[in-house]
């Protein structure tokens, strides 16, 4: 589509010095002025600034509704207007749960009481902060006082609930010890509950997050035994932001759900712990051991319980409204003032965060200095940018969502796209998001130089693929959840991106008191150099959206992603079936108790449903009548339009996401409408990509399968009549 | 080939209850009194027995050398006497080392002086017999006193050597700690010398030998902190047996090297020790942080050195001539005195060898007195039976290898099969020899119940093979070394078994004081049932061997065996080739050193020489000769042959195995001579088939694989010739 002739500024004497480069959405006659234009923003990027910046936003903690928060904001804000943003701060009252009760011990066999405190270390004075630190919980976990026995149920993801039934332990009336990862943390006290379980209890084990991975803090950047992540477990796969105002902004006259109805927050009490704490109340298990992969990093045998270890769990919580306070910036576009380009990062942290989001949000301060600053010397964006600053990000999205909700319907008149960024460090460059965008993000990291090789971060990233057995080629990652995008892709519509730098950067500091400055300087980007990449590579994002004669959106790379995910779902249909079959023919064969050891415990299986085969075709059929029409928009030169039906295609294209979505939503979450990305409703953050089509068969609702692929053809069949009248719009 | 027709026993009068069975190498009249054989004889067997001869066997520590080994072999002798067997004790004279001095301490940083000694435990009177129990060290170390720093080098193999390559972490002058497991653990030394380490030490880590796996000892079987595998460290893959006397018996007068030119003795000390003893030389070191997977289960972070922890390792060893007592219990056949049917276990163990060897050997003797008093109720068995009971196992195959040299020629003239057993427990059926007896170990499989479950041993197996994603088939594995087999399969080519069960009898008892009458009641099979069940299988097949009208030889599924190594062999050589061609592409894209970790230790990898073709043709067509040859063979109605030319093939059969040996034996191994299964020259006890051009293969020595081809061509014309000459003696 879009000048996808590849335009190429030769080195001729109207480019300077910038090597021949292709830049999708521009005219040939522009292409020079927008690389100079880049080369001046990136010339102008300052690390000092960064590094300043840093010490400045995490000197303090500032989760939401700390006073040092609100300071950041405030800052911010006059920072923005200093470079000529008009800057505003638009506050939500949100409900946000700050602990007032912490207590969990282990009853019997042997009494012990967890500490529940991370300790400070030498060197880093910023965890010696005592009280005014965070104390470690999970927020919105409900309130509870429970007493039950023990069970470890691994990473508590539905798989370890099926190797527990194939054992026979059931957790009903239990409490349970999960470990970090292996999903999003919400899942764990989710799946616990609707398993029966009264508690849930996550812990960091230190093979997945401490002196397994390296050295620990302050010796090395890994968790040491008494680092606690902190987090949110917020039904967020149901719907994100205040819990209270599901799909709707939380103004201070909303009206609010009764807590006691509200369906996000969870239904037994959990809490996160060290693995220091984690280690006598594993060790006072009996029972079975654990299977082989559930095993950790402690120097104990893993057994699984129940019991004989009893623990008793008492959280409290106040429950307060608590005001989030989000920086809204915005730089007035000189030609399309209506068509909006917006970056965002949050600005609240668990602790500190000079990582998590400190590290990203500086980045996006200097870009935002120097685009305000070029504007200034003349060079204004054609379109309108717009920089956000998120609050409360940490508890659950809930700043960027409130505002999302609040201002939906500009939004989706008005905004191109939306570029997020969140914590920062030093190795390769990451990029996930709508796949129309992909092309030009490509482009871009074939122009941004990675500061430790001096190749391209794209070459650098594709040099990394291929070493690890992957493709060589850059491709987006699709999003799930998990920051501040959400909203605007899932829920909104709008074309979106989450990009940043990491690989190089491992630490065991997310979310503990140990995510501060010095950790940071040590161990994650200690010259800011990927603070600086980061800034050059979102801000020629910004600048060329924002530029752009035609928008770079492009679809045939955007239609071979979507076809394959339905060849990857089909495929998982038919070895789903051929598991089945196998599975019942090993029952037919008695073959799993006759290979089981009768002197452990095992559950006989017994024969599962048929894999009935589904009919794909209604989606085939659309995809590929949608295939022959972007060959035909592709066809046209685009560069030949008149400027008036540039502006009218551009006007089209700005609605593509929104074509994708469905305000009927995702079957039992209907905040969720992307019909081509989803966080998963049992993963959490992890991508479900086609997911209405996909969670059904993973369910095995067939019934609603074949609805869901159904209703994805319908959507395929919205796209195809969208590009015929961008096609029109040409002629 | 031979009465491949199956014969099946329908349930007739004359059968009694005897169930349809077909056996190979029976003529349909002979069927049924064989069947009735096998269960009169499966009916003498019994566990009280098997209890009561292992709590005398392993009531004190009974290393070759040791007075109770004298006892055992002695008492052994006696046994079979009484049971009507010609019985003898041959006594070779070999070098063992006992140990006069073990010392290793860390010097630097912090001092430590590893203890060296597992500690008794409650309930286990055999681990507190102080003084009489052997201490803990690798037999066949070299004497040394070494001082250097350490480096990890996770097992020790190959691939972790060039892993240290890729760090640019050099061995030479230092001294190695590496994790038992990975290989057999011999390889370690002799890796660790050739790259120019000056000392080896040796440990159990908890992942693979410890509380990772489960409880340790004696709350569960699994290796406590203080527990040590002992175990011998001559370079066995040149060679076992006595180190002074390689190809000959160790007889008094024997010609003996001086053991400063003995090869198989280790260049370099090596100390076996717990890991506890392990954790502060680990924890002392600084540099690189091990790879992921080089990481264990103590709770520390690995890292790999060199230095700065910097340690001592002293040993020195007696060096003495020593007694090695093999019991030889003969029963004369009724019809073919000349033709022997052997079965054979080892006695001596490294301390008490509850499971190692005795509860092989136990089973053993219980199957000689069974068989001894059938002879004595008339049922004796057409060919001859030798009992042999092996001294000298554990520190290098010696007591076996030394009498199989010393009888080669009458071995090669009169010996059938050779089957072994050793260490036994509860669990699976497993089997592992010339593929020539596969179907007569089948068939007997098919008839021997478990005891657990009740269906056959061959159903129970097979079921776990489906479970876990294996074929639905019973196949023997191939042999490499690692029991006494080795001399007679690997030396002399005579046909070998070795069997045994297990997979439910996990522990960490291995070559420790921890291998005990109460360890092996508690954790290995309590009731002796599996000794039953290995005596059954190995008395089945002694007896079938011993009686068959025509020798149980096949060569059909032989044929397919092999046909797959060679398949197996050529689709190494081209993924070795994909492998370089993919690493050279790398190389050229600069894409390790892009990949790369600028702040961590990183050496640019080269291009790699590329693979050439071979020509497999050689091979490939004296396997398709021999193939028709075999069909030929097979279509013979063996049944109708007269008794003369019955006996006639038989004697010819009896040396199929060693047409399939060169008495040139391997490159650079000479007293290897089978041409189809070795141990790895660099992997120990593990098997490599067709090791000839394997072998040459994996070294990149090319000149040498297309050799090998063309040998191992001549070897399968040999075996053409030889199928050639059996169908020609029933004609």
């Amino acid at each position: 589509m879009l000048l996808r002739t590849l335009f190429l500024c030769l080195i001729t004497i109207s480019c300077g010095n910038l090597y021949a480069q292709p830049i999708t959405g521009f005219t040939p006659e522009n292409i020079p002025n927008q690389l100079k234009l880049e080369a001046s923003f990136e010339a102008g990027l300052s690390a000092e600034n960064l590094d300043a910046w840093m010490q400045k936003m995490a000197a303090e903690p500032h989760w939401v509704g700390t006073e040092y928060g609100r300071e950041n904001a405030e800052w911010m804000a006059k920072q923005f207007k200093s470079w000529g943003y008009d800057t505003k701060i638009e506050t939500y009252d949100i409900l946000f749960p700050y602990p007032t009760i912490r207590e969990l011990k282990l009853v019997s066999p042997v009494p012990y009481e967890a500490r529940l405190t991370a300790v400070p270390v030498e060197g880093d004075p910023y965890t010696a902060q005592g009280e005014a630190l965070l104390p470690s919980y999970n927020a919105f976990s409900t309130d509870g006082d429970v007493e039950a026995e023990l069970v470890f149920v691994n990473y508590g993801i539905p798989k370890d609930y099926e190797e527990l039934e194939k054992l026979g332990i059931d957790v009903k009336g239990k409490i349970v010890i999960a470990k970090y990862y292996g999903s999003w943390r919400g899942i764990k006290p989710k799946l616990a509950a609707e398993k029966g379980a009264i508690g849930c209890i996550i812990y960091s084990d230190p093979e997945d997050d401490g002196y397994v991975r390296g050295d620990v803090y302050p010796e090395g950047a890994f968790k040491n035994k008494t680092g606690v992540q902190r987090g949110s477990v917020m039904d967020m796969p149901l719907y994100p932001g205040d819990v209270l105002t599901p799909g709707y902004a939380a103004t201070k006259d909303a009206k609010r759900l009764d807590r006691n109805e509200a369906p996000t927050i969870t239904k037994i009490p959990v809490l996160p712990i060290s693995y220091e704490d984690a280690q006598p109340l594993l060790e006072a298990l009996k029972g079975p051991v654990a299977p082989d992969s559930w095993r950790g990093g402690l120097p104990i045998t893993y057994h699984i319980g129940p019991g004989p270890a009893t623990v008793h769990l008492k959280l409290a919580f106040d429950w307060k409204l608590t005001p989030a306070h989000n920086v809204i910036a915005t730089l007035k576009g000189s030609k399309y003032p209506n068509q909006w380009v917006m970056r965002g990062n949050h600005h609240d942290a668990w602790v500190h965060g000079a990582n998590d989001p400190v590290s990203g949000m500086i980045a996006l301060m200097e870009e935002a200095r120097v685009v305000g600053e070029l504007a200034r010397k003349g060079q204004r964006p054609k379109r309108t940018i717009v920089y956000g600053a998120w609050d409360a990000e940490e508890p659950g999205l809930i700043g960027s969502t409130e505002w999302v909700e609040d201002h939906e319907k500009e939004l989706q008149e008005k905004l191109v796209a939306y570029i997020n960024t969140d914590g920062n460090g030093r190795g390769f460059f990451g990029a996930g998001g709508s796949h129309t965008l992909q092309t030009m993000v490509a482009e871009v990291a074939d122009i941004v130089k990675d500061p430790q090789t001096g190749v391209s971060i794209k070459e650098r990233r594709i040099a990394r693929q291929l070493v690890s057995g992957g493709p060589g080629t850059f491709s987006l990652s699709a999003l799930g959840s998990g920051s501040d995008y959400t909203p605007f892709i899932q829920h909104a519509g709008i074309a979106s991106l989450n990009i940043g730098f990491g690989g190089e950067n491992a630490g065991g500091e997310y979310h503990t008191i140990y995510d501060t400055y010095p950790h940071y300087k040590r161990f994650k980007d200690p010259e800011f150099a990927y603070g600086i990449a980061l800034a050059n590579a979102a801000g020629r994002i910004v600048l060329r959206l924002a530029n752009a004669d035609v928008l770079p959106f492009e679809f045939s790379q955007w239609h071979a992603t979507v076809a394959d995910y339905l060849k990857e779902i089909m495929d998982g249909a038919d070895s789903m079936r051929k598991d089945v079959e196998k599975h019942n023919s090993l029952v037919s064969k008695n073959a799993f108790e006759l290979a089981a050891d009768p002197r452990k415990a095992f559950v006989k299986p017994t024969a599962r449903e048929a894999i009935p085969y589904l009919d794909f075709s209604p989606v085939q059929n659309s995809l590929a009548k949608l295939s022959n029409s972007i060959d035909t928009f592709e066809a046209i030169s685009l560069e030949t339009l008149s400027s008036a039906k540039q502006e009218a295609l551009n006007k089209a294209m700005q609605k593509t996401e929104q074509v994708l979505t469905d305000v009927g939503g995702l079957p039992r979450r209907s905040w969720f409408r992307h019909q081509l990305y989803a966080p998963g409703f049992y993963t959490g953050y992890g991508v479900k990509t086609l997911p209405g089509v996909r969670e059904a068969i993973e369910q095995k609702n067939w019934e609603e399968a074949q609805e869901q692929i159904s209703k994805l053809s319908g959507t395929f069949d919205l796209m195809e009549a969208h590009i015929q009248k961008l096609i029109n719009l040409t002629k």
